[in-house]
């Protein structure tokens, strides 16, 4: 019995670390060093492939990321759970960046970065953060985790999703027919949905245009999800007045494309949140346990929802 | 008996306002409308010059900012109690703009920004927030209230104060036999002390050559504490890493100030937190409550202090 890990091999090696100190009795293997392929019954990968095909006896593939869209999961056998990532370094990660994207947005600094260029000294009116409308697209542990910093702010936080849910001080909006009174009442628009058909190229001029004037966009999700010759549109009639984007499409973003220099774009590469390789072995860990004990894993996606 | 305003007229119609609502049987007057100089027992002012010299019947003097550095105390008669503006408005926006920009030095945004600016895709290093050490210099209300956001995210965290402290989670440091070994183990130094003689010219080279190699400073202290030439240097030097200021001297930072353009300083014009007129006339609408019952205000300074 041993575990494949076919993924960042530096990462990969922390991984190793772990395991040896936490789970000795399992063989640990960094692909491409996958030895007795017979022997694995466990694989943790990025992009697994055709790999799962070659593992006679496989019983679940994880994903070392939050998401499974760079999963082709029809490559993936039918009868294999696959589960997504749920760990606290990716939680901690995008509490951190988007508490401080939309902080920057809040406090204005986009403008001031833009005084400060031309050395202008001018104050701008102060907002309270209650009267501050942040949205987030997508209420899962992510989401959920994100807006319970913000509400600590004092910002006046709701959220967006397919399905009905519950949060506590958030005013929660639930399926495509309430999509148009969320967005009215949402001054800064953070998307975290995962990609699929129904969320790629959601970040358009239909959903900009449904915002009110000069709302700003944080954008976290995945690159797919974002029209961007609507975005630079939207920036110019001023529909969106600031956007953060850490996700592109492609990636990483041409050196020619016109995002890069927008004065009122930041972009990053892709960094808003990664696995902590300790803490991500302990959630595998976790969930063998589980598996073990016939209990459910935390994270085993629903394939007709492909996340 | 009656109230008197002294300081900026807009913020005045909304404590007039307030004044009106809470507080009807006191006659509220906004600087120079004094009316009869016998009747006013209470003053709040930016700056009362010689203002508080002239009232014979004058009980209490309130500051309309968090701090009295810029009263001369000395044109205060002795007898009177001074008294800052302790409320919720200057505290939630401390806590919004120190979070914000302590987050945006942990997640590289400042390198970001300058690799945005060459077109370059790269991500760099994650570190968790367990690792980044941030030292407060200046432990009171303001401080206080930073430091337990901060903590929410997981921050190495630690201030330093003149005289002992004691707060759940932080390693306190106090007085100057303290001081080498609390900067010797911050990355990230916020400054929020109040401008006396003794932090006046506080923030330079000996405290920047203290720092670990590479440290960050975000300044929301007061512009004389700063030494900028000595900022320059040890930004040139790579000592300090990155600046975020908020307070300069003089202000408005003068067009020609080599502050303006250099590539790791951020600045805005004063504007990390302001008083909110509503709660601001709340705090002083209780402080009159207490003082009425005979007990302490809330903020009254130490005049030996200063603060």
């Amino acid at each position: 019995m041993a575990f494949l890990y076919k993924a960042d091999p530096v990462r990969g090696a922390q991984w190793a670390a772990r395991f040896a100190q936490l789970a000795p009795e399992l063989p640990f293997r960094i692909w491409p060093d996958v030895g007795d392929p017979a022997a694995i019954r466990y694989l943790a990968a990025w992009q697994p492939d055709d790999l799962a095909q070659t593992l006679p006896n496989l019983e679940i593939v994880f994903s070392v990321g939050a998401g499974v869209d760079q999963f082709d999961l029809t490559r993936v056998p039918e009868h294999l759970p696959v589960v997504r990532m749920i760990e606290p370094g990716i939680v901690d990660g995008m509490v951190e960046y988007v508490s401080e994207a939309v902080l920057a947005v809040h406090r204005d600094l986009f403008d001031y970065a833009l005084q400060q260029r031309e050395r202008i000294w001018k104050p701008l009116p102060v907002r309270t953060a209650a009267t501050r409308r942040v949205g987030l697209f997508g209420l899962g542990m992510l989401g959920t985790a994100v807006l319970e910093r913000l509400r600590l702010f004092g910002f006046a936080c709701a959220g967006w999703s397919r399905s009905p849910r519950e949060i506590e001080g958030v005013q929660c909006f639930a399926g495509e027919a309430t999509l148009d009174a969320f967005l009215a009442r949402t001054d800064v628009l953070v998307c975290l949905l995962p990609l699929t058909d129904a969320t790629r190229g959601l970040l358009g001029k239909r959903v900009f245009d449904a915002l009110p004037m000069g709302a700003s966009l944080v954008h976290v999700g995945r690159g797919p999800q974002l029209v961007t010759t609507d975005l630079l549109d939207a920036l110019e009639r001023g529909q969106v007045r600031n956007a953060v984007l850490d996700v592109t499409d492609p990636e990483p973003l041409p050196v020619s494309h016109p995002l890069w220099d927008h004065p009122r774009v930041r972009i990053t590469p892709h960094v808003a949140s990664a696995t902590q390789p300790d803490t991500a072995v302990d959630a595998v860990l976790d969930n063998l346990r589980r598996h073990r004990a016939g209990g459910p894993m935390r994270g085993t996606i629903d394939r007709t929802r492909g996340y």
